[in-house]
């Protein structure tokens, strides 16, 4: 198994104190030590950040917790390896263009055969089967549309295409395309939505707290989803097998 | 004009030294201020950092600038914005998914109707017109061939592509599918080939020198290309007009 996390919000946000926690996880309080990354969408484009390394004790890990970069979407992984060796060609979260706009996926669970499904213009770099069904995704959404459909109808299709990725196994799945942050829960994963009145979380892993009343506005909406609570002072919402939910600024569409 | 930095090796080594005196031109030493990046091959696979700040000022930079990545293929650019703003969609380099190898993309100069040239599966992301030859070039190449081809056979394709853009304007640029560097000078660019007997480098634009021998082995061949030289104790050979190298573990294959 791996960590998730994503984020989605109405303004640019500083995904820093979850990170942190999340980070925490890579080798530390958790076992996921093969590897960590992380995307932060600006615009249509994404910044991302990959190590091979530990993230608890990745100096890059380290880095992106103390850089202070605002994005409305993020989705970020701790990896534990079960299929696939240790290389950054292995490491999520993975990225492609289609219709003009950078595709972030993320992942967790295993998928047995799920490599026998035939792939078209999107190939693998690396060994996993996370990466091959990101590729299998994103060639069926550029079968259908040669560009952006409206948000409703994308949201369908790829509600449909995580349902049939999901006959393999587990599939525990974070997608965005920079607009939509679009997640799946096979087995484990909860949010949370922060908005006014806003006040202090303190975090599980690392004794950390933030008063997010003096970090925001009374307007921004901002929503946090992982595998398992990184606060212990919020109410997390668990979402249950089969759930799919499409974010847009904050919240569900 | 932006500049360009090239690194092509026979062994993982570090770009650290070379991109301290790049970084220095983005904004300090030099006019290039919109933004930089650099991305370091790891296997098939590349780490990008990009940031739309000013490299000699940004944190990011700093942060690179000290990060020991070794790497056998790098290709950093900092900018100084002619044609797109100033955004991260617009930061160079590129990067591509094609044959399941990453690929990385960097150009200076202008393209005149560039835009023109009809585009199939790639679309930029950003607005500049390199992003636009770079899609171009890989739409040529993957209606060619649906897997990597030969070394050779690759090289004289990606000379035709690169010839035929530069007839736009100034098509200085670097690619790379991991396991070669393409280069092409449009009006400036020049290279060093370092290789035993290694001796000292002190860089022009900071007061630092490194001692080669104590960081390399006999074996080792590591060739930089950069815009303009940036030791001053070392021979650059100038490239001319229209020269096209493709560089393999570290010399001109």
């Amino acid at each position: 198994m791996c960590e998730l996390l994503g984020m989605s919000a109405n303004v640019p946000t500083d995904i820093r104190f979850s990170f942190t926690g999340l980070a925490k996880r890579g080798g530390a309080t958790g076992p996921h030590k093969d590897g960590w990354g992380i995307a932060f969408y600006a615009g249509r484009g994404a910044r991302c950040f990959h190590d091979p390394q530990p993230s608890a004790k990745s100096e890059l890990a380290h880095l992106v917790a103390n850089y202070p970069i605002k994005s409305r979407v993020v989705i970020a992984h701790v990896r534990l390896a079960n299929r696939g060796r240790v290389s950054l060609e292995n490491t999520h979260p993975f990225s492609r263009e289609l219709w003009g706009r950078t595709w972030v996926f993320a992942h967790n669970g295993q998928l047995k055969g799920v490599k026998k499904r035939p792939l078209g213009r999107y190939q693998p770099v690396g060994g996993t089967d996370s990466e091959h069904a990101f590729c299998w995704i994103l060639d069926q959404l550029a079968a259908r549309w040669s560009a952006l459909p409206a948000p409703k109808a994308l949201d369908r299709a790829v509600k449909a295409l995580f349902e049939e990725i999901n006959s393999h196994g587990v599939f525990n799945a974070m997608l965005s395309d920079s607009r939509s942050l679009y997640v799946f829960c096979s087995k484990r994963l909860c949010y949370l939505t922060r908005r006014a009145p806003f006040g202090p979380a303190t975090l599980l892993d690392e004794d950390v707290e933030v008063d997010f009343a003096a970090e925001t506005t009374p307007k921004d909406i901002v929503t946090v989803i992982a595998t398992q609570p990184l606060t212990g002072n919020e109410s997390w919402i668990k979402l249950e097998r089969g759930d799919f939910i499409a974010f847009r600024d904050g919240l569900p569409a």
